[in-house]
Order: structure tokens, then sequence, then C-alpha cells
């Protein structure tokens, strides 16, 4: 039970509903009615100027007459008294308020002005607000329901409800209804202007109703807070999530390929992924999901079975199982052995099992019966088109049995906990539907298509993974010079980029001017062999054609006889040239080169990026996002998530390069845009990385640096 | 109406029942029944060796006695007896059979070989079959219902259903029914021993009732003639297909990288998409493109306004509009003005148009009839989610009106027409299901996620552009030299590939052979300039050691000086050494390089694939399939779908390169492979391609030729 600010709002001891009406037609009636059906234990007050009674209650005239105890405040009453009822609110004690009223930010400057106001005074008083312009907040179970919504109410359940829009409320437990699904809680957040998505993460978590926390976002008022919050969530309860606008906020000014590959979308995969959030791409699958995690244990595995009396649904089934990366299992003899027992000889007992249109209400149960008993089987998935001979609900009825002891009673088993879950593609219409309400009665989801139910096993998979994941591990990297590079930045020399980077340990081919044969050997050991020698002098234009450049040496020594080398043929060739001495270069052979990127996410903050390079960058798109900073884990998923990350382990005559090189360059860029928030860009393009254990090294990077602006705030 | 010998199993005069039961238990029972109870107005006669009456009707004893008309037989009878009741039934002279039994090629080889048997009476008879193992014919129009499945059958509507799935038959005929959507006809195959989907095609687009064919598909038999009868059957309906077992068939043996890229699924996609039959990825899709299909009228273009009282419901449109390739059309300045003028301030006018919760249905309309007269707008999704205030069905009654007088009475306006169609997106569960009623019964579809009536609305687009294109015409290409092919393929001499390429007009960089510094500038004049001059001689290895290589040689004086002074340097240096002559060849200058491929598909024969070559074709996946023969159009196409085929037109610093010269080498690698079938498989990578009007040339060739074997068959 959480006891923080937020709790009067799920746990208040008395609601005053401010604005509660006796005329039927005003919303304040409606409120007033839910609050009193939802069968809400607490004190209920009704305050309105003209007093009278409502629903047998008398109505309280002022905020200040309201008796105790009352900890919750619902104001649905023209926004411009707002402010004012909310004084009144806290003189009176009340430690939280939902502002239903609409006429705030959402109608332009004025509104908006008034919801500071709003927000100054609820500080004063030490109140929370959730709103304003907000359906309200329901509890199932305690119960509680602030909300207008039309009856009939959200049936009780194990969904929580988070919602930026207010209309979407009203749809989600429509749907939920009409599936048998139920909300534990709903909030619906408006505008906004105190509690946001990222402060009830942790409360709904702790509400042991709750079985799967549904997201409707618009976006996220604090990017980096909302990652720590909902990652902490996401262990204890699975977090789904749609984000709206993905093609919002159009392209940044394409200054690199890297600014003109992101979107705001890219940020939001990469913060979903951090944080542990399922992100639904439809709102089909946002539904979908939410079922599948409220009411299903989790798999061990990815293996699935399928078991249909339709060969057709079968195969289609089992192309989305491989769509998605599931597996389809090869079941064991003994298992297909006793299924050939019990039907005909054109069923097929191969996954998909496909037991043929005269299935019965026992084959199923049978079948069922040993792919569940089939070590090789993670999950299952059982298709019921109306069958030709029995009925749906007759299958349904032989079923349940079975599903309801392998899943764990409904309720006795914590959610998170490994067994075979089984989910259902019900096909058809209405000669399915006295099936699918015998299967939502008993918390068994089902599904309309084949494929809908194999990504409902999909997303049971993915959470058993991530939660079978230890929590995540910040890496500490060595040699990291940040006074070094911090000094590369201050004095924003001609090299500040190759310092910066160099003082973080990623390798940049260097160049330096040797004026001694032993200086040149040394600075070879300094920069790695093999090197390159090159004539020093104003006055050689072509170098080789005086013998003055020397490829691939590969030693000292061979580095000191070629300093003297090139500088005696030189001197032959020109003796009138001023010679400074010989520039020793790292030569970097040619290997496989990828991009590495920066930008500064106005949200969530660094974005690192890695994948395929040259120019044809944003033409391949073969690249991934991340938040920074980065852990090798994460490094390493962003490698395989590429093709230019996975062809490094090599690929037919390429060979193998220095995976491990680009993991650490990746993490120290990663690590220098989060220690210098003026870094605003960083491109590396490429990064030349060659064989294994033979490093990697940035030879071409671009960036800019904001001067003057403090994101470090 | 169609006088094939398909048009009895359609408009038979009488039917026979060859099966039929009084055992109300019995299938037989139950497909007398739905015979009956269809209204089917020809001659009915039920046969049984047992006699009696069934329904009111004196069975009759054998076939011979079934007196006239009868054209029809569908037999329920044990799998063994029915070889002898078809010879029964030729005897009879009954024209068609359906075949319900099973017991044939599904069980195995003796089931098979009793299929083959049927096959050969039926021909002997000149008798056509559907079936063995279907579920039969239903005409909801005639009306005619030959199948056994449980009551109630199909609505009557607009679409015909042809499946190779017995179950699926009964799927959708009840998904159909529970959406308002209707049949017209329902054709189950089963086995096939005869009549394939193939055959069924041009009599069902000739249905005046169909106004779409939706395919369930496991495969097809016989690939070019699908293709060629469904081009012409989608030209006057749209089709719309799932292919079960996109991963069925594994991959082939990978020896080039065009057999490695290929799949089953390449083939059937390219045939689709050659063929105007929209696969569908999802049965989701399958029935939610159907309904579209059958109910609107076509947009002329791709741009969408949206309506909305729930603003986030509508960004999720809006979001699925981008991502699908329609777009969000800018409202013209009178057609939000109109609307602000009803709408609440904080309400937005802007595409999506939120009217916010408080909607009414006169806002709706309203705002509805604008978007309707703005001539930027193509087609439209108006979202309903329970209204907060107003009911569903209000909202339903208030714009039904505008949106059957946009879109034509339906049964009026011709399939094709192109109009404004307006799809509904009804959001929630039981709230909106009495609006969802309304709708489904004046013909609207409706969908129950923004999403989905989304992708409904891009099959219109993609429906009304297909039939705006004009009908596909075949392109003869000049300059085939098909003799010099043949004997290319004939001899089998080593450069048999490069002298087919070449007889074809395919460009190879040549290399030939000049003994005299008059035949060297002949031969470059012949292959093209610039040439590169090789010294040709057994016992020089390091050919530019002796000064025996010249670069770049760009015009036939250069050429001719060029082998005097390559000849010179070389028997200076080598007085020894035999000099057979100079080799002159073509130098390729760099420039973009693609793959270009050949595959043979056993059902669609030759499959030609472009896109990004070099050994990471296969990372990349950057590549496209299409059957062969191609047009230009086509052609076109295939570079427009991949990203090697755009950068064609330049990017960034790369130039832009011969487009025309690698559309005619697809178009002649195409040809080639159709003229001939031995040809197994070609791969040209790298094609390079240089600058405009340069020319692009096979740099690198592998194929492989099957001797012996006569695809031609």
């Amino acid at each position: 039970m959480t006891t923080s600010s937020l709790s009067p709002f799920f746990t208040p001891q008395g609601v005053a509903v401010i604005g509660a009406s006796a005329d039927p037609s005003k919303l304040g009636y409606r409120l007033a009615h839910n609050l009193v059906d939802c069968g809400y234990q607490g004190a209920i007050y009704f305050v309105n100027p003209k007093g009278g009674s409502l629903l047998g209650r008398q109505m309280v005239r002022t905020v200040a007459e309201i008796p105790d105890p009352v900890d919750l405040a619902v104001l649905l009453i023209p926004a411009p008294i707002v402010p004012q009822t909310l004084r009144e609110c806290g003189e009176r004690g009340i430690r939280a308020v939902i502002i239903s009223s609409g006429g705030f930010k959402e109608t332009g400057a004025e509104g908006a002005a008034l919801e500071v106001e709003c927000l100054g005074i609820a500080r004063r008083y030490g109140m929370r607000l959730i709103g304003p312009n907000c359906v309200g907040v329901i509890d199932t179970h305690l119960p509680l329901d602030t909300s207008f919504l039309p009856p009939p109410g959200a049936l009780a359940g194990d969904m929580t409800f988070v919602s930026h829009s207010g209309v979407i409320c009203d749809v989600a437990i429509d749907w939920a209804r009409s599936l048998g699904f139920g909300v534990s809680r709903l909030i619906s957040l408006g505008n906004q202007a105190d509690v946001t998505e990222t402060d009830v993460l942790a409360p709904v978590a702790a509400d042991p109703y709750t079985r799967v926390i549904t997201l409707y976002l618009e976006g996220v008022g604090d990017g980096p807070r909302f990652v720590v919050e909902a990652s902490r969530a996401s262990r204890q309860k699975p977090i789904v999530a749609i984000k709206l606008g993905r093609f919002a906020g159009g392209q940044r000014a394409a200054a690199s390929h890297t600014g003109a590959m992101v979107g705001q979308d890219h940020a939001f995969d990469a913060a979903f992924r951090r944080a542990g959030v399922m992100r639904a791409n439809t709102s089909e699958e946002l539904y979908d999901w939410s079922r599948a995690l409220a009411w299903c244990p989790l798999p061990v595995g990815r293996q699935v079975g399928i078991l249909t009396n339709a060969g057709g649904a079968g195969v289609i089934a089992a192309d989305a199982v491989e769509a998605i990366g599931l597996h389809l299992t090869d079941l064991q003899d003994s298992t297909k052995a006793a299924m050939r027992s019990v039907l005909p000889a054109a069923a097929s007992v191969r996954n998909p099992v496909d037991m043929l249109g005269s299935a019965t209400p026992e084959q199923y149960a049978f079948c069922l019966q040993a792919m569940q008993a089939d070590p090789g089987v993670d999950s299952i998935l059982v298709i019921i088109p109306p069958p030709p001979v029995s009925t749906s609900e007759a299958i349904a009825e032989a079923i349940i049995p079975l599903i309801q002891s392998a899943n764990g009673a409904y309720g006795s088993s914590a959610p998170g906990k490994f067994a075979k879950p089984v989910v259902l593609a019900l096909l058809g219409g209405n000669l399915v539907s006295r099936a699918a309400r015998l299967f939502r009665a008993t918390h068994i989801p089902d599904y309309p298509f084949p494929e809908s139910a194999v990504s409902a096993l999909a997303v049971l998979a993915r959470r058993a993974e991530y939660l079978a994941q230890p929590e995540r591990v910040a890496e500490v990297l060595p040699g990291l010079n940040t006074l070094a590079a911090r000094k590369a930045f201050e004095h924003s020399g001609e090299n500040w980029i190759s310092d910066a980077l160099t003082a973080y340990g990623i390798p940049i081919p260097g160049v330096e001017l040797a004026r001694s044969a032993d200086e040149a050997s040394q600075i070879a050991a300094r920069l790695g062999f093999p090197v390159v020698l090159k004539i020093a002098s104003p006055d050689i234009l072509h170098k080789s054609d005086v013998g003055g450049v020397l490829l691939n040496r590969t030693d000292v020594e061979s580095v000191r006889l070629g300093y003297e080398q090139v500088v005696a043929n030189a001197r032959l060739a020109r003796p009138q040239a001023k010679i400074s001495g010989v520039h020793i270069q790292r030569m970097i052979p040619s290997g496989q080169e990828v991009i590495l990127g920066m930008v500064r996410d106005a949200q969530f903050g660094p974005l690192v990026m890695f994948g395929s390079g040259g120019v044809e960058v944003e033409g391949l798109k073969d690249v991934t996002f991340e938040l920074a900073p980065l852990n090798r884990v994460e490094a390493e998923a962003m490698l395989d998530r590429t093709w230019a990350g996975r062809k490094l382990r090599g690929f037919r005559n390429i060979p193998p390069a220095d995976r491990a090189a680009v993991i650490d360059v990746l993490m120290r860029l990663a690590q220098l845009a989060v220690d210098f928030p003026h870094l605003a860009e960083i491109e590396i393009n490429p990064l030349r990385v060659l064989r294994e254990g033979q490093g990697a090294f940035a030879v071409d990077v671009r960036a800019s640096y904001k001067v003057g602006i403090d994101h470090r705030a």
C-alpha cells in the first residue's frame, strides 16, 4: 500500500464532489451517481452553493463546511472559479484534488495561465492535483469511481489503464467489458498540471490487484525520470504502452547522418526498451497484449505448440510464429504417438497438430493434455473455428479445466510465475461467442485471429525473458580522462573533438612529427604499428617522388632505419629543401566500416546510434538507437540488431572483425555524451574495424558543441 | 452469365444429393436440409439405395432413376463407392459433380489412387468435379446451397469466398454474418482433383452479385495460368488473397545470392502483384479489406481526412495514415472556417479534426459534410468512441444519410466508381454495438481500431490506382539475337553465358586479342573506349613490371601507338619472351554497383531479382523480385522498390547513374530467361552502372544451365 502524497487519490478516507448537481442532465449528477453506485465505503460529500439534497444526501454549501473525514476533492465547476475553490480546499486541509473541469491549457493562453495559478495554489497548500480536463480516477477494488463516464462502469479486474486522452478511457472500459476483461484502476491525467504518467507508476505497480499497467501516452514530461520510474515499475508489473504521434515533430535539420536518421520515435523506442516497457505498435496490440499479460502465466521459452481442427488456420498460425520470432516446436515422438492413437489417419500430428474438422471435444482435450505434457512445448495456441460437428462451447468445456489447472488457479498464481500459457484463437463470429464467454469467465484470453493470438504468446515470451535478465548494471569504463576531455572542449582547439575522443580512449589514427630517429621509434611505439613515415618539409610537395614515403613499418627498428632512409633520400633528391623531420602516422589497414553517432533528444537526452555507415546510411536505414549511457549488454544488443553489427562476426568471405573494440568505442562515446552535455552531436563515420584483437579506429569524426548553454542544470 | 463447363456448379437445372440421409445426425441429412431450406428453385433429388422419404420428398434408389432435369450431383458417400457412382452419374448425363466425401488424397497413397481414378472417370464422361473432401458450393442469390455446414447459413451479400480449406468456409460465413456482411458465392475446393482456384476465377468475376473475390489459398496448381486468369478477373472485380505457408518449403541450396534470397513467398508476391491480386498479410486484413472493397466506392487519390471526437485516436489514425503511405490532407481554409463556426474554441480544425468529447451528432454531420465538400479530401475516416455526451447510434443516424448520398446508393453505384469513400472506426465494445448495426445495415464498413480502418482506406486507394493503370503491355526488345544465344548454350563453350548475354544485348566488358596495331585499334573501336592494353605473353607474369600495361586509352590513334609501345617495352625487357599480341579490354570506370539475378520458381517459372549487390546482398536484403518477362513499367517499379534502384537517381555526393541502361539489362535478362528454359539460374553481381548515357556493364556473371531437362513441356 502506497503512503505517498498520491495515496488520497486511490485510498481516500472521504471524497467531496464540488459541483455535484441534482440535475440529471449535468455531468455533476452523473459523477455523484457513479461515486455512490460504485459502493465506495468512505465518506461522501456533495458540495453545491444552492444546497438541497442529492441521492438522499444533504448537499454542503461551502468547502469549509465539509465535515471530517475528507482528503480528496473532485472539482466539476467552471474553470474561472477553480482557483478560489482550490484555496478553500487547501484551507479545509484536503490533500488531493481531481480537477475534472475543462477550460484550461487546452483552450489557449488564458486557460494556461489559470492552470499555472492552480498549480501555485496547490503547491502552497501541499496539495496534489490530477487534471484539469480529465475523466477522473477509478479503483474497482476499493471501490472508488470519481468519473462522470456513462454506465455501465468498469468491470472489476486486473488492468490499470493510465491515459493522457480522456475519451479513450471510455473506449478502454467499454472494450474491456465487452471481452470480459476488467480494470483495477483507471487514471485519466488530463492536462497534467501536477501529477504525470511518471508519478503514478510506483503506486499502481504496488497495487496488489493490478496485474498489467497499460499506458496511453501522448508523450512524457520528464524523459530520464520516466525511464527510472518505469524501469522500477516494470520489474514488478508488465507495462504496455502506446505512444501517439510517431510521425509528429518532423525531422531535424540534417547536420549529420545521425541527425537525419533520428526521429522522436527512435528516442521513445530506446527509452521504452531501456525501461522494460513493451511498446504496442497498434491500439489492437495494446489491448491484445494487456489481456495476455494480465491473465497468463509466463513461458520458460519460445517453443510453441499449435492445436487446430482446421489445417489452414494452423498454417497461418505457424507462419505468424516464424514471422514473430517464436519457434514451432518439434513434438516428441511419444506425444505424436499418443495423439495418433485417438485421431483419424488423415490427421496430422506434426506441429501444427491438425485434428481435422471432425475433432471432438474429447480429442481436443486429449491432444491438449498431450501437448501440455510434452517437455519441448513452452506455450500453446488452441485454434477453434465453428466446428462442423460439435459445438465450440462443448470444446471450451472440455479444455478449460486442463488450462486452468496448468496455469494455476487464477489469483493464486503470482504474476510472472512460469508455466505453460494457453491462448485461444476463436475464429468466426456468432457461432463461437458462447465459447468465448466461457473462456473469458475463466480468464483464458481468446483472440479473433491466429495472428493476434500468436502476438499474445510472443509478448508473454518477451516478458519472461525480460524478467529472467538480471537488473541493469551501470558499467564503469577504465581510462576515461575527464580532465583532458574538459580541457579539449574548453580550449576549443583545432583538434578539440579528436583530443576529447582520445581522452576517452577512443582510438584515432594519430600523426606526430619526429625530429630524430629515436623520437620516430618512440612515437611509433606509442601510436601502434604499422606506421607510415612521410618526410616533413614545406619544400617537398610530391613526397613519393623523392623516396620520402615509407609504408607499413611494423617494428621499432624498421622505423629507426626508415627515419634515416627517408631523410637521406630527401636530402639527396632536394639538397636545398628545408626538412623539419618525419611525420609518423598510424597506418589503418582496410577493414569493415561502421557508423557511430550521438544526438541529444529534447526529451530523453543523449541518444547513441550504431549501424551501416558511409554516405548511404540514410538509404539503407540499417541503424539502431539507444539511450546513453550504455553497458556492455546494451552495446552488444545494438550490434546484434543491425546487419552492420552482425557482419562484424564475419560473413562469407568477409573475415570476423574486432567486435569487442566496437562495443568499447560505443560505450565510451555514450559516456562522453553523458559527461559533457555541451556536446550536441558527434558522428564517427567511418569507424574502421580491423581483425579480431586489432582494434577499431575513428577514421573520420565530426561534432558540434554548444557554447554558452549549460545542459547540466 | 457463364456458359462454361462449370456453369452447372453455379446455375444447375437440377441437383441430386447422392448420400442424402433421413438420419438427422448424418451430414447427408444436413446437406439435404440446406439445399431445401436455401430456397433453390430447380429440381431436387435425394438418392439413397434404401429409398424412403426425406423432407417430404420420395428418395430415389439409384442414379439411373433420377428424372430430368439434373445436371449437378453432390456425393456424400463412402470414398470406395465414389468411382462406381461417378460412372453412374456419367451414364445418366450429369455434367458436374461435387464430391464432398473425404477419404482421398488427404489420407495417403491409397486415397490418392482413388482420386486419380475418379478424375479418369470424369474425363471419360466429360464431367467436371469439385472436391473431393470439400464443403461444397453456395450461391446465395440463385439461391443454391450444397454445403453441409451448420445453420445459420451465409447471409446473402457481395463476397465470393474461394477456399482450399474446408473448415475456414464455416469461419468466413460466420465472421461475415456477425458483421452484417454477406456472401454471394462460396466455393470450397477441397483436394482439387479437377477444378482449381484458377478455374473458378472467370465465372465468379462474371457473377453480377459478386463485388469482391476473396481467396484463401494453400498454393496454386498452375502458376502461369493463375497469373493469366487472375489478371483478367482482377480487371473486373477486386481480388484479395491470403496465401498459407509463408515459411514453408524452406530455403533453396544457396548456389547464388539470388538463390539464397528467394523463397516461395517472393514468387507469390510477384505473381499476385503481376495479376493485380491484393495480398493480405494477415487473416484480419483479408476480412477487413474484403468488406471495404465490396462496400465502398474508390477514391481518386491518397489524401485522407480524419474526423474524431477523441484527439488521441485521431493522432493514432494520422500515424497509421503516414505509415501506410496515404497522406493527411491539408484542409482548405474555408473548410476549417466552417468547422470552427460550429465547434468549441478548444477543438482542432486541422486534420485530424478533433471536435472534442462534447461533439454532438449535429457537429459530426456538419463537419463530415464540410470534409466531403473539400476538394483536397479523397477519402474519409470517421472515428466514433462511446461519446461521453450523446450516443453513438445518434451520431450514426446523423451521418449515415451523408455517407450514403456521397457513396451512391448501394447497388446502384458500379463497383469501381470513383467517389469519396467513408469508413468508420467504432472504438469500444458494447456501447458502440448499436451504431455498428446501423452502419452495417447501410453497407458502411466499420472497424474496431483506427489502424484497421486506415488499412481499409489504403486498399481502396491501391485498387483505384490499379484500375487507373493501362492494362499490361508486353514489350518487344530490339536486338535480341536468339540464334546466337541458342548457339552459345548448345556449344557450352567456356564463355557460354557471356556469349548468351552479349547475344541478348547485355553489355559485358569484352577482352580480345590483337595481333597488330591496326587490329588493336579496330577491336578498341568495337569494344568502346576507354580501353586497357595488356601484353599477351605466356612468359611474362608481371606485365606492369615490363611496361606491358597501358590504362585508359581513349581513342583509335592512342591505341595504335600503345600497341607498338607495349610490344616494344616487352621486347626490350624480355627479349626471350614469346609475345602473342596485346589484349584489348574495355575499361569500365568505377560506378554504382547493383545485383541482377534470375532463378526459376517451380510454380511460376523465371523470377528476376534486382537490388543492392556485393557479398552483402543477403544481409542487407535490399532486393526485390518480379516475374519474367518484364515490361519497362515493371522494371522501373523494381528499381523504385529498392534503395539500390533509388540511389541510381543520385544521392548526396553519389552522382546520378544510367538507370535507363539498368532497366534495359533487367528486361533483356528476363527475356533471356523466358526464351531459354534450360537456363536454371543467372546472377550478374555486380552490374556496374556508369553516369547517365554511359551504360551499365555485367562485370561478373555466374550462371547454371540444365542439360537434358526440357522445361518447355
